[in-house]
């Protein structure tokens, strides 16, 4: 049976193309979203993709996946280093989940390499840009099956 | 004549019953609202009971609390950690406030021993599960008589 | 069959009641006694209330405690951020535990926000004044029961 | 031409006038609208005054702003210390921010010290009260000639 | 009556508009008396403008300051971060006090981002150029009326 | 042309498959290397694959790699939080250079959670047991292309 | 009238003139006792002279000096560094104290630096050897007039 | 000439065999006491073996220890990590000491990790439950031989 | 022979008596020397007594004091908890320094409580006001006797 | 039936008996050796002993341990405070193991205090001299059989 | 053309020869003067030679070196771990320049270890005595050719 | 007689003249050690001049120079901020040792501000590039005549 994967992104990640290209990349989300849906087609697996500014609308994005969604792949933004609800929602949860970051968060400033969803994810992919959202779901395909 | 209580609940409390029952109890947070209700009408105490996980909307509920409410019992979860504005909507309006968790928090992470509430709360009562917020009804008894 | 409570208060609360006041409030510890006494009574429970300024004496009593109480309601007072031995006592006769502190102690200086009291006890009930005694006696029922 | 401020108030700054007025000062948010807004004139400024208790809806104002406005004029209030969303937002947009702060916020607990937007604004004016927010249309007239 | 500023440039500030231009700006110690004292005039304000590199000398200054001027606007260059004298004589003096810095000193190094003078200072103003120690005039006009 | 990856196994990898299986899995480190040879072939990338206990030596390899591998994948094992050595010899030969951990390094004690190899590879996989070995294969193919 | 003066003694003081000649001198504790008795009664002042190695009797004593003595001076020994009940006693009395070191603390291991009395004495002599429980004597007849 | 030992055990020691058999062992003090006395005796040796919860009864046996006993054999229990005074007392006496745990202190808490004891005592031994008192009488007879 | 005794204040003292009087006493620093020099004279010692604002100027009177003066009694005000080059010039003269302080440093802010001078010095006395002068003049007596 | 114990020791161990007597003493390695063999064989127990300043070469042996020997004893030498290739190879291998020190590791200086094998041994001994490994040999018995 | 050294010497470097000379040998600053004048002599250098006490009159050195002197050679004394004003003069300046230290700071107290000065220094010749100070003269050669 | 320097060069140096060289310069190691022995030889002093990547072969490099060599010259690399082994063995052989860096280490990331080495060396020279390995020449010829 086809396995369902939600996919979050957090805060500014709407900005991707425009923002600091030379960190980022100058792909968009929605270009992502495509390149995404595209490689989890072929190995049977389906994406909800989305993206919100608002810690207590990912809170309840994640409360609502269960039943629904099989695996979590999750780009916190900002919020991967101060929101402790997140963490606790994945908890709660308890939905397998990957951690993606597009850059390297250990090459940038100090409170950027502390992430409270890495305690709880399976595991994090950080620093190969997009590419990183394409090798979760080699990942998610990986542990739901 | 009779004293409101604003009840405030925070990130991830309505999936109490669900999350982690060997933390946090079977109970859910209507039966908590219930046994709560009924406790504060037998003391002549009204409550008002909600739940969200967006701080900006806690902050908003405490800021309307003036004029309305004659204490606050509040357990904001994950916020309790992180959330200067809360503790600064508590610090503005000055209503009396009782600070609850269910699970004691000295017991758990070491980030989870930092409450920014504590420190303008008249008091806190933790680790004793939703009985936590019967005894919270009988200290704004006591402190509102 | 009705249980039993020891009630342990630590050094310098005996002069509860003639020491800063606006602290600790006009109560004396042996009014304390009386109504925490006559609350338990009401709930089918026991109060064996002492106070020493001696940690060893402390310590003492709680190794006693064992097949004598069900119970053990706690006011270190200094010694709450002080006493490894205390502690050490409390996990070693295993009676469920409640902490007790008259005073709100994330309001005062930085060392009092330790307690290595509350890592082994069942919760925490601090600035209450003396109203959190009594609220102990329900936690234990509640406890015990 | 004219050139357009966006004039961003976090949480609890609604309640200006009301709260802990010997802090704060007696005036309210909308006072401060009306001065800015008259100086701003007399210096070929307009003024977009707004206000949010919500992280993420401050964070969709800053990213709505390239295009619309040349400078933001800041006082994230509490969300100052907590909010690395914010601080991204301001970092990928690339206005000209200046911060302000009512109170000084070096004379307040220790952890209102430290600020994320101070290192991505061109400067900070803290201490001065509402005459803070006139000193920062001065601080854009210079930055935007 | 024309009230009186006393303005203290400490180390290297007599360097202006010579070093590092990039950081600071291309214009002298001396323009920007100039364009202080004009301004001041214009608002019935009078400065008497001084530069050293020597901590005690400094120190004299405010200490003299005493009955013959209405407020101090200081920049105390590498000072800021070292001396507790100077900090101590504003607070003996009593003088209401402006603390400006050209750069913005939260971008630069950590050592520079605590300042000894701005816990006794109203207020501070940094990172905005020459043009700090205007606005710091239309702070002290508030201040004094 | 066929590019090739050198795959480079810090201390202790060679007791894979025996050593603490709960953690690392039941696959020997033969195993990987086989299923990662087939996965790069099939993109057009060849694996040269060492283990060794010895820092020196594994600095000697890297040195070594230059003009021969077009990338370097890296499980230092234990060195991984400790070697300087290896982290600058990374540095000298300036090869791109994916990091890859069987086990979560996040949720494992807290000197393992920083790594000297994190600031100088392009980037981090962490968590997914074997499989993240395949996934750097494509985090290669994305970088040499 | 002549006024009192309770003189504590902490742990180990009773071996004085026996321990660490080097360190604290050739004098007993009753050379220092009759010494401090003379001067006293130079001056118009009694003194009552003790020593415990037993912090909860200190405690004690401080407890029942209300109404029987006007001033104490103190040496706790080793407890100046770790007791908060000492402290507390104190702070609960309010009968003016002045803290007596034989050695210089300052000169000794880092722990012996920080004194929990220092924050409640009026002062504290160290480093004088058995001529600073003189110098208290002074310091006392100072405070008491 | 027969040689005597003086075994001081701190608080809570005397629960042994009672207390969390799974970190201590089953053996209860008397039973220590008498494989200690035995395995001494055969080696000409004494043993005054002791326990005591109070610190200051502890100071005041190693203080009467001098002339009496050629070696202390100490397990401080809590007391290890808390007591200045009992470091003060062994410093004072200068009588050889040999510092013995159950456990590893080592895998415990972080605040066990540390002892005041150590830096004073000749060596320490940890980690082999009641075999390390029977290590210390062969640690005793190297040192005073 | 009569000893002469170098009395050396440091920055701001020279405002003693006009500063912040509750803290500091309503004594002027002219009227400390009078009472200081007869209390001397009384004890057959010789008072030479300055202040200065300037680190540097302090250094200097400390060099120049060898072969002149037997004894240092210092309050090197704020230069207290900041000047090494003070420390260096007391540990290369070799002139037992007795170190003083107005207020006791340990009631004030954080950073007062360290002083670079107290491990080069005799002894301390901090908190007695005036009279900690002439308690200093005592302890001279006793060093140099 | 006869068991084995592997002795290793880390690096500059060779030197004993001409390094630093006054710390490690005259005693050699051989002589050592010597000493443990025979008190092991006493007990019915072989040696098998060690050197090397090579960590990889350390962890190699721990690595053949499996299956050959039926304890470790180890001094690991300035390892024991770097090596988390020795702590790893150690917890693979799960043979008991018991960490020895020569001197008193925690008299010497703040970075010797830290061990990352005492978190993996049974227990350790340290600061009993080259009579350290004769303890070490009893420690194992009692293990092992 | 002859090129131009200027040496600036720190706070109780004109004690040099009578000062602690276990520390810093027996010389005084006026033979290091002739030796120093003499080998850059030999290497077709100058030397300008000085001493002061003073902080600022350090600064004004360093800031007068401009166009004047094409190197500096400084040894700061203390200052060096206190001054941040030296730092920036050097800093503002450009010249280049040798950090040297007589005693090898990293074998003294904590606080000798960090320097202000050695980030904006060429390099740092620390704990060859007097002879650094050629050992200078030699480095400044190779920058300035 | 001549003395014979032992000059050691750690990790990574071996690829000097290729890695980063703005960083470190375009000199060859071969270059370094041929200019260094030419200076030698004229000072009347030998060079054995080595290098290694194995912490343990420099270890026994050490250990084998007593009895062969004078002193010491060594540039440890990145096991400057890592070896105790390396310090210990300096330690054990006792044979004057002078530290070089290529690179100003303080200018640097704050890991390598750290050195095991510098405390056991006669002194440092750091950031002159290979000119230190020069003025090292010189240091010795001072230490050994």
């Amino acid at each position: 049976m086809t396995k369902s994967i939600l996919v979050i992104n957090g805060p500014n990640l709407n900005l991707l193309g425009t923002r600091e290209p030379d960190i980022y990349g100058a792909e968009t989300l929605a270009d992502i979203k495509d390149r995404m849906t595209e490689k989890a087609a072929s190995l049977d697996l389906e994406v909800d993709f989305r993206q919100s500014n608002i810690e207590g609308e990912i809170v309840g994005w994640i409360q609502d996946a269960r039943g629904r969604h099989d695996a979590i792949v999750i780009n916190a933004g900002a919020l991967t280093h101060t929101s402790v609800a997140i963490m606790d929602a994945l908890l709660a949860v308890g939905i397998p989940t990957v951690e993606v970051h597009l850059s390297n968060i250990f090459k940038r400033e100090e409170f950027r390499h502390h992430s409270y969803i890495s305690s709880v994810a399976v595991g994090m992919i950080t620093g190969f840009g997009s590419a990183g959202y394409l090798m979760a779901v080699d990942a998610v395909k990986n542990i739901v099956k």
